[in-house]
């Protein structure tokens, strides 16, 4: 598996407008066991995204797909900026889905 | 909802040994939605956790189940620090378990 936990900063007073965005797509894409968008409750424009996929080239395909590909391009702009990032490794627990 | 994201670093040689401890209990806790255990492919000896909770008060009770209790009293010995976490208010997604 391949996973990912990050952090992005909306412009001020635009997260709930990017975590709406964000949530559109979230479902359905290849490959993905898991992808859950959290607020952050100590910054008001802060998100974080925890992501475990099947493999990397799964997620690494996933900015392509034509639906994600049109969240990206309105999500920018909501965009301030992008926190650190972690790339792990999952290697079980509960809440894995079933990819697609 | 409520989560956290947090990391945790194993004694030398020994993150094998408690993931399979943490794999133990982790389908089993009441009000948890998504529990991702994740190795850090850059640090040969770290852990990330990251948690979705209906609400805080199961995260709260979770450590209080005796299995749950159990394996932590087993974990502690393998667990060299604990490094940052953050507690973050799920918002949605994909892999989110159905509660028991």
């Amino acid at each position: 598996m391949y996973g990912m936990i990050g952090k992005m900063v909306a412009v001020q007073g635009k997260r709930r407008e990017l975590l709406d965005l964000l949530l559109e797509t979230v479902g359905d894409m290849p490959g993905c066991l898991s992808y859950v968008i959290h607020e952050d409750p100590a910054d008001e424009n802060a998100i974080w995204i925890t992501e475990a996929w099947k493999d990397e080239a799964s997620h690494k395909a996933s900015p392509q797909m034509p639906a994600v590909r049109a969240v990206i391009a309105r999500a920018r702009p909501l965009i301030a900026s992008f926190g650190d990032h972690v790339i792990t490794r999952p290697v079980g627990g509960h809440g894995l889905g079933t990819a697609r």
